[in-house]
């Protein structure tokens, strides 16, 4: 077969690389992850320090492994009260296979349930990147405030449906004030919470607080959902691992008596 | 730069198409399945002749059409009693995307929801496919049943956890009768219901009656899980569209009251 | 034990039902989907009408159903080229079952791939929705346009990356109007293909289409996704199957050549 | 209303708690899990402890927490070339949102990948567990290995397609000895290992070296996935963040010439 000049080229496009990536590069017996053999890594960091590795691209100073570290366990469980631990429970008690169970949970974290450590940091680090060189808090955070009021939006990190005061976030801020890990993400989630404790007695609960220290730490706000999966992985492992040793199979999650039935009302709406 | 033999074939090896399928050619401006263009399709054949089609590979008769049509629309809803549907709308209540609630709730498809029709179909296939040129189906279906009691694993394709007697079962086995759409594995799986009943008073439910059918339309088994999904998707997608605009977000499920914690008598249990 | 009123009263909040619907009220023997006994609907309506009656809570007409169902068939496949079934292959040769491959699937249709339908009903529907009495669809059209231009977005539902023409599209409208399905949402969209084509010469394409139709078919913007993952699910069960029958187990589905490791241009970008 | 002894008794059912759990117990402003405050927990603790405590409902000693450590760190990523990384990666270049790419990840874990370890600890604690009190490991290897060879399956835990020697299997078993954390069940793994490199010159990959060490610190082989799944998710999530600010939008992950139409070909393969 001649070998054209049309065709060669044609090889050379079909051959180009296609994937790239800066994470880790594959050899034969060797792994190496951000510039560092994996050998290297195992035993000498903690999951923690590895975990900043592999998003931020570098090796963490001690102060912030113990920050993240402290950050991931704070997202570890909260009973079966989540929709995405009572949905990966479904689904253990259905007979599926764990990482179908665990990634229907993952798919649980919507707007409303876990959305809003991205929206948080989102926020607030655009918020930080806007401003001038000089923050007067109290302004600041009147403004921040003043914003979700205006489009009556819920300001995400604020108030539980569970608890008054979120124990975890009173927690995580005293030790990042232990740590010196406050920057100015959580100074002015700090000074949103007076404003917003002032006026409707609501305080910042785990997420709110997660999300300054995380953006403190110089962790991009795309990958705050991440983060929070990671943390919670290991206790919806748990729940499904409990389901399948400990409950019948394929129970029912509700007695009959507990659905009610209203297409009549419902045609009235329409025909929804 | 020199192209050497060496790495003339490297490129040849690179270059080599990695995707190759027989189900539909996409050219610039012409897509072509199984051979039709869609162009052709579109309009003319209805969806369920394009469900056989592309699993199938060949256009269906008029009577098998008019069988998988019966079956797939059989298949449709159940109310918010299976795990699927209630894990979609636990998901849309959190604020999911509809693609996320909709493969949320395919995730609880597991092997006891859904998993029988491929249990099913598997095992009638497998049954035909050994037993001899002569059919005895008393005591095939004899056999047939010995052997799940041997084991002590429940029959799939019969029995209902809501239904006494499963009312689409019936109209589906008639429908199939008046289609002649009967073949050996739908004879063995009513033979087997005969020793069943007698034995235990259990019935077919949907699940084993559409295996035997779509094993006799010449469905592999491995293609049931699918067809049940395809079934099902319209329901779904109705209970994810319902939570969303019809229910405050986020809702509670149930109430804290409805949670028992015992970690004390796990402990006992040994650390589960 | 004696119950106070207090503990009736919690006993009755415990037993209040959660779960309200108006899809399918589900009795022993007996299920009835929007007032139709699912007996009395299997094997007298296709699986389009089941798929209209369930979203919309109403019979379609013949002309709508026609109309639905070649909607669906348009959508069923295209090829190995879409992302999600790239990936529903991927993590069928990985060894996951059916239904975690689907799910996988379906978690690809995010803003770049099948999201323009939503997108474009949405857009259509708040269009006319918020139009006066009397359109004059060219300045309507030029209006509509011109949002896009002003926000630098794409346009959803125009352009295709394999088809200047896309055959599915011309086929749709062409029916559409043989069937007499062509409203509002329909008219604009083909007042805006005229702008576009005039300005970028780019035309229409199956999501384009289907938008307009779906929506003057009466169908929420909400359900538009959900309306595409029907039609494109019997594609998706093909290429898993495909895939499960026909390659080997856990292939490779690129070879190292083609992996491009630039960590190092990386960390000049600031540590990724 | 007058309440009978019948409508009491079903408002006791009703009212029953469906949901139980050991792991967590949720009330206002409190959150204990397996025993402890959340607010001891955090800061107090490292995330492999976390893991530890959550899965096993006990606090681990400290090599136990160190060898936990290390596992995690070695399950971190093996670049684009594992199923679910692309398939993660596919996700987000199609626009969608984090959970659902990674969720999508998960889903690639089959039988061929990642799959291997919950095999691998089922396998040598059910053999661990049946075998007599004295230990003859070479021959107890022998025969392990008999059965897989005898029903033609490969072993679970060795071998590594892109590896001849998996340099994590050497780091964490090397670890293991130093942290004292060899068990029957490493003990196991390590003497199949022989035999299987002298017969076929295979070695143990880092699924293989895990199970056995998992299964020495307490864990059931059904916790296996899981824990491999908290390992990955780092890497994973790198991946979609890295595709989804480094990337252009919904590239093509190949070219069409790499695609290869053979529907003729698979027609005579009866129709597929």
């Amino acid at each position: 077969m001649a070998i054209g000049k049309e065709s060669l080229k044609n090889l050379f496009t079909v051959g180009k690389p296609k994937w790239r990536t800066a994470i880790t590069r594959v050899e034969p017996n060797n792994i190496i992850t951000r510039g560092h053999s994996q050998e290297d890594l195992i035993g000498n960091i903690s999951f923690s320090e590895m975990v900043y590795l592999l998003i931020k691209g570098e090796m963490p100073l001690k102060k912030e492994s113990k920050m993240l570290s402290a950050i991931l366990v704070s997202f570890c469980d909260h009973g079966v009260t989540p929709p995405s631990t009572q949905a990966a429970r479904l689904m253990a008690s259905a007979g599926s296979k764990v990482h179908a169970c665990i990634a229907g949970g993952l798919l649980a974290f919507g707007k409303n349930h876990a959305g809003a450590i991205e929206e948080s940091m989102k926020a607030l680090q655009n918020y930080i990147q806007n401003s001038g060189p000089e923050y007067d808090w109290e302004s600041l955070a009147q403004n921040f405030v003043n914003e979700y009021i205006k489009e009556d939006v819920k300001i995400p990190g604020f108030g539980h449906r569970y608890h008054y005061e979120d124990p975890r976030a009173i927690k995580i801020i005293k030790l990042a004030q232990e740590y010196d890990c406050i920057g100015k993400h959580t100074q002015l989630a700090l000074a949103i919470q007076e404003v917003i404790f002032e006026s409707k007695g609501i305080k910042m609960n785990i997420d709110g607080a997660n999300s300054g220290i995380l953006s403190d730490l110089g962790f991009d706000w795309r990958t705050g959902t991440g983060i929070f999966m990671i943390g919670r992985l290991p206790g919806l492992i748990s729940h499904v691992y409990e389901e399948k040793v400990r409950e019948p199979e394929f129970r029912k999650f509700f007695d009959v008596e507990e659905i009610y039935y209203d297409g009549q009302e419902d045609r009235q709406l329409g025909g929804l």
